[in-house]
């Protein structure tokens, strides 16, 4: 009980309640449960050229052939990348940041994977299939931190001759204009584009 | 009471809890909230130009001479255009389409400001101070009715040699990649756009 209650989202009453569920679970159910954890902390790791987290590295999409490589969309965490790949609407590749930064905190740039994208742009040799990168897409949170990085980053690869852009912000679509704050609606209306 | 049920939000109780509250009232009070419907009933209109709600016509914004006149944004309600006023964050006219077009409901263009916002365009006549638009921003709300109104009006305004454009779609300023669904996430792909 007492190490169940280090998980997040987890209390007393619920330790409680897992580990009496372990004791009477078949020995099978348990063994497996543990095997899972010991291998999760043993296999996965980072991908070396995005970061991402994986069982192999370079991870399948750093590693197919059929991705667009000349592209790189940047990302806080592996979770944003997942969130991105369920829209199938991205060909190209991720890099995960691991984060964003936040001066209060004492988070800069070298707690980030930030050093390694821009030696990601410069060197192709550190990009999948040696291609070199022609546009980085921030894809960072639409947050103050999310913000803050973006421009750090943005400021960083301008002198890099690399395309940068980042994802569109707006009214979320299903939304409605009435129930939307007005940070929204200033991004909508500066925003606005021509209708094709 | 059997009048205060027909007002929306207010069943059998909360009537009962008002009219009980006008007994008790000062006659004074009763007579000013009964003078108040009445007063609004008498004095609020729509605007000849734009449709708004206002009790004068011209309203205050068709009115001022310090707005953009050649700019027009479309909005389904007047509540839609009070949230963007209140953004401060845009200096053009309004048009009040008072709906959206909904096939399934009935509702066609002719139960809609649709024409007159076409009429506004093609004569610069009933455009306030007779000054000829330039461009029409559509500012439905992010719906498939919305989308479907949007498409019905930029169809139209194609060949009237007006620029058209809509309200930007995307992330929600404050929220995060992780949670946005994947209409979002893929309005925000689609949409990204070049960091200067």
């Amino acid at each position: 009980m007492e190490e169940l209650t280090r998980l997040p989202g987890i209390g007393r009453r619920g330790a409680e309640r897992l580990a009496f569920h372990v004791l009477k679970a078949d020995p099978d159910e348990a063994i497996r449960l543990a095997e899972a954890i010991r291998a999760v902390k043993e296999s996965v790791r980072h991908c070396t050229f995005c970061y991402s987290l994986c069982d192999a590295s370079p991870c399948p999409i750093c590693e197919s052939e059929r991705r667009d490589r000349t592209r790189v969309l940047v990302v806080e965490q592996p979770k944003d990348l997942i969130a991105l790949e369920e829209t199938r609407m991205y060909n190209g590749l991720y890099h995960v940041l691991m984060g964003h930064l936040s001066p209060l905190d004492g988070i800069g740039p070298g707690d980030l994977t930030a050093d390694h994208l821009l030696r990601r742009v410069d060197d192709p040799g550190r990009n999948p299939g040696g291609i070199e990168v022609e546009e980085v897409i921030l894809g960072l949170n639409p947050t103050v931190e999310g913000d803050g990085t973006g421009l750090y980053l943005a400021e960083q690869l301008r002198t890099r001759g690399v395309q940068v852009s980042r994802l569109a912000r707006g009214l979320p679509t299903g939304g409605s204009l009435e129930y939307a704050n007005k940070a929204v609606l200033a991004d909508a209306l500066t925003g606005r584009r021509a209708m094709e």
